[in-house]
C-alpha cells in the first residue's frame, strides 16, 4: 500500500496530493493485467478510462499522417515510444475531461499491470471532494497545457518547413 | 453588476459558477481601458495576467513560421482573428497555470475595456475556495484540451501535406 501511494504520487496527475487523498484515488482504482501484445486503447476510438502503469512496458503509437490508423503497411508514418513503470506514465487522462477520441494507440510489449480508473467514478469522487478535484484538475490543466505548447511548436516547425519547400519548388 | 455577472458566466472559463462565485471573481478583477492600436500582450513574452473583453474589438495575431514575431514585413506568415465582447473572449488564461510565453499577440482595434485578473490573486482565491478552484480548473483543463485536439489535427494535416509534397518532388 505504501509503495502504491508513493507510485501514484510520482505521477504528474496526482502530484501534491496527501496520503489520504491518494487513498481515495486507490479506492476507485481497479488493478488490471494485460498479456503481451494486447492493445489497451486504439487511436481514433472513444474512451472513458485512464490507466496508470504499475508493471511492464508499453508502446505508444501515434499516426503522423491522415489515413487508416490500423494500416500496418504505413509504419513509417507513425511515431513509436516505449514506456514502463519507471516513467510514472498515465494514459488516457484526457478521457477524464470529455468524451474524446484517443490520440494514440497503446499496446503492451510485455505482460503489464495497470491501475484502471473510470471517468464516472473519478468525477463522482471529485464532485464529493472539491479540494481533491481542485488539485487534480490543476495538475491536469498543466499537463495538457504543456502538451499544447509542444504541439504549437511542432505546428510552427512544420509550417516553416512547408514554406521553405514551397518557396524552393 | 447583474450584467457583469451574466457576461462572465458566458465565458467558457467561468461556466457553471454560481452568482456568489462570480462575485468572488469580480472582487479580484480590475477594469482596465486601452486606447485603439495598443498591444495588450505580445507573442513570445512572459505574462502573469489574463483579460476578459468587456467592450471593443481586438485582433489576435499568431505566427505560423519561425522568426522574429515583431517583423512587420512577414505579415503573410501570420494568422489574424478579430474578436469582440459578443465572443465572450478570454485572453492569456494559460498564464493562470504556469509562467509561460504568450502564444499570440493581442492588439486593440478600437478603444477597449477589459477585466484584468492577475495569476497571484487568482491562485490565492482558488486556494481559499477549493470548490471554486475545482470548477474553474475543470473548465480550463477542458478549454486547453480542446485546443490541444485542434493542434494535433493541424499537425497531422501539415505532416500529410509535407509527405505528399516530398513524395512528388
Amino acid at each position: 500500500m505504501e509503495q502504491e501511494i508513493a507510485l501514484l504520487r510520482e505521477t504528474e496527475l496526482f502530484r501534491d496530493l496527501s496520503g489520504e487523498q491518494i487513498g481515495k484515488i486507490l479506492k476507485i482504482s481497479r488493478k488490471v493485467t494485460f498479456p503481451e501484445g494486447e492493445v489497451i486503447m486504439r487511436e481514433g476510438e472513444e474512451g472513458d478510462t485512464m490507466y496508470i502503469i504499475l508493471e511492464g512496458t508499453v508502446e505508444v503509437v501515434k499516426s503522423l499522417v491522415m489515413g487508416d490508423p490500423d494500416e500496418e503497411a504505413n509504419e513509417k508514418n507513425k511515431v513509436f515510444t516505449r514506456l514502463d513503470a519507471s516513467d510514472h506514465a498515465v494514459f488516457g487522462e484526457i478521457a477524464l475531461l470529455e468524451m474524446m477520441r484517443r490520440t494514440a494507440t497503446i499496446k503492451t510489449v510485455t505482460k503489464c499491470r495497470f491501475y484502471e480508473i473510470k471517468k464516472e467514478s473519478f468525477l463522482s469522487l471529485t464532485e464529493a471532494d472539491h479540494e481533491l478535484g481542485y488539485r487534480i484538475f490543476l495538475n491536469l490543466a498543466r499537463i495538457v497545457s504543456a502538451r499544447l505548447r509542444k504541439a504549437d511548436e511542432d505546428t510552427i516547425k512544420l509550417t516553416t518547413a512547408l514554406s521553405i519547400i514551397l518557396r524552393e519548388s
